[in-house]
């Protein structure tokens, strides 16, 4: 069992392809950024066209059980998640439509201060928004589930609280290991996993201790510490992995429709573009790398097979179906 | 089994109650006149609080077999369907949205010339459109049914033409019976039905002989007829039923936003609003009355069963789900 709880790719019959040969058996994608609700759509068109043009390759997922259909027919489930809550705009019924669209995972923020909580850019945290207790709510109870990997800390250990069912940071790492502003402080990843959550580790150099030079020996100590910290059955992967994207699209992720002067994020005036993915990791066809690197620092094979995947497909059978009382 | 194939209530828990002690086991519901997207998932959006608020009564509906569901639990299932192709706007890709969504019914016109084909009241009929031949390939392919109450003879003809599913006529009655512009001519009826496709018996008094002094036993005679001519499979109900609606509702129905004139429809000045409905048929409570003429007129028991809803179940089992080629 192999998943992968986030890419962002330019989506192509090579990446599917390399998909299969890289036994990928599920992949959250991310298809929204700074979308509006219709936009949002056009993106949700765009992949039922790739569906009926590969249905050798991949099927959309709306469940765990789905990624069962997925190997037995030689396949990768694509589960859909949105890195903003653009897509619901200021209209909480939009939580349901979107779930029934098959929307799975939305974060309360991108970087900055949104309707319902503050992003990891922003000065001030203010924790989570009056809309934002409601739209919790109601993710709660349609089975969308709440993911801050780009939300600040308070706001953060505040979701973990109000919800009602466990959260997820789908791609980060941890800010002892590599202190980026995306990685996440102790008591972050602490109040997430101690409420049920779990941490999808990234593959994104700017979140990697060296960045792209970054050893596969030094990110499989990270998971081996986190281990330690939160226990093996909080732990996944969210390689975070944007293949064969221009630069262009770096530059939309960081400044949408928000800005006017050019903001770098993670990178810098010298490196405005995406970092070289590290040498162990550069497609979906290297992640038996990760799992050679988790059992040479001594993880047991149950152990790895639940970080490489099993985690992730008991976190989807208990948080992508509606609530018991909703 | 009773399936009522279109209904446009102002709902309520009054409603829905009278659903229940009228025994209808389904309803078709327009969800859209001259709504674009985004207006039409505000219309789902209204529906998912109906469904949140009145579990006990009613249910959604997406396939024959939620009938059944409805049926042992005792609520009544809503099936969703567009009086006007607005909903998808120009965009191909929105008809698997929308039946993603939950509707299972579009018009490919209200009364105008739409994008798709032509409606009943324009000057001339020039048929399908080029977006509608494909319009039509892709409802054929998802499982969302062509309906052409409000449609054109000639595009009526051939759309049963050219889909590859049976098509319907889900509100109109014979106009060899009574010659109102939106009944339908014995070679509409005959193309639709010979196609596998279906009519469902309209109980607004603009479409019935006399109008609000229709009586029973001449809207069964008519029934009986259609029986004669097409065959009592191609048969059911679908009443247009627009309960509690002010007449507000009606002359939005008409003019929309396409006229800035008023426009009276199937009315007249003297009379603009929503007419009476036949003292035999008030609501919900009421289709008793009709099983009861279908009898007395001379139709077995099997048969009455078979208008009354069994036709429709057998239409939803075969239409609603997604091509085998697709």
């Amino acid at each position: 069992m192999l998943i992968d709880n986030l890419q962002y790719a330019n989506w192509s019959s090579k990446i599917f392809t390399q998909m299969r040969e890289g036994g990928v058996d599920a992949v959250h994608v991310t298809i929204a950024y700074h979308e509006n609700f219709r936009e949002t759509v056009l993106n949700f068109e765009k992949w039922n066209s790739w569906f009926e043009e590969y249905p050798d390759l991949i099927m959309k997922g709306l469940k765990a059980e789905d990624i069962d259909t997925a190997r037995s027919t030689g396949r990768t489930a694509i589960f859909f998640g949105f890195q903003n809550p653009s897509p619901i705009e200021d209209d909480i019924g939009l939580v349901e439509i979107v779930h029934t669209l098959g929307a799975r995972f939305m974060q309360l923020t991108y970087n900055n201060q949104s309707l319902l909580a503050t992003g990891c850019y922003e000065a001030e945290d203010s924790g989570i928004t009056r809309m934002g207790r409601q739209v919790i709510k109601e993710m709660n109870r349609v089975g969308l589930v709440v993911d801050m990997s780009h939300s600040a800390d308070r706001s953060t250990i505040e979701a973990a609280s109000i919800s009602e069912r466990p959260i997820a940071i789908t791609h980060a790492n941890l800010h002892e290991w590599q202190p980026a502003l995306r990685n996440k402080r102790h008591e972050v990843v602490k109040a997430v996993t101690e409420a049920g959550g779990m941490i999808g580790f990234s593959l994104y150099p700017h979140h990697l201790k060296d960045k792209s030079e970054c050893t596969l020996e030094s990110f499989c100590e990270m998971v081996a510490r986190a281990a330690e910290l939160y226990g093996v059955s909080s732990l996944g992967l969210g390689s975070d992995l944007c293949q064969d994207q221009p630069d262009t699209v770096v530059e939309w992720m960081r400044v949408g429709r928000w800005s006017k002067e050019i903001d770098y994020g993670e990178g810098s005036a010298s490196l405005p573009g995406f970092p070289d993915m590290p040498a162990w990791f550069q497609d979906n066809r290297d992640f038996g790398n990760i799992k050679t690197g988790l059992r040479a620092i001594g993880f047991s094979e149950e152990e790895t097979a639940a970080i490489m995947g099993e985690n992730w497909y008991r976190f989807y059978r208990d948080n992508f179906v509606p609530s018991a009382s909703g």
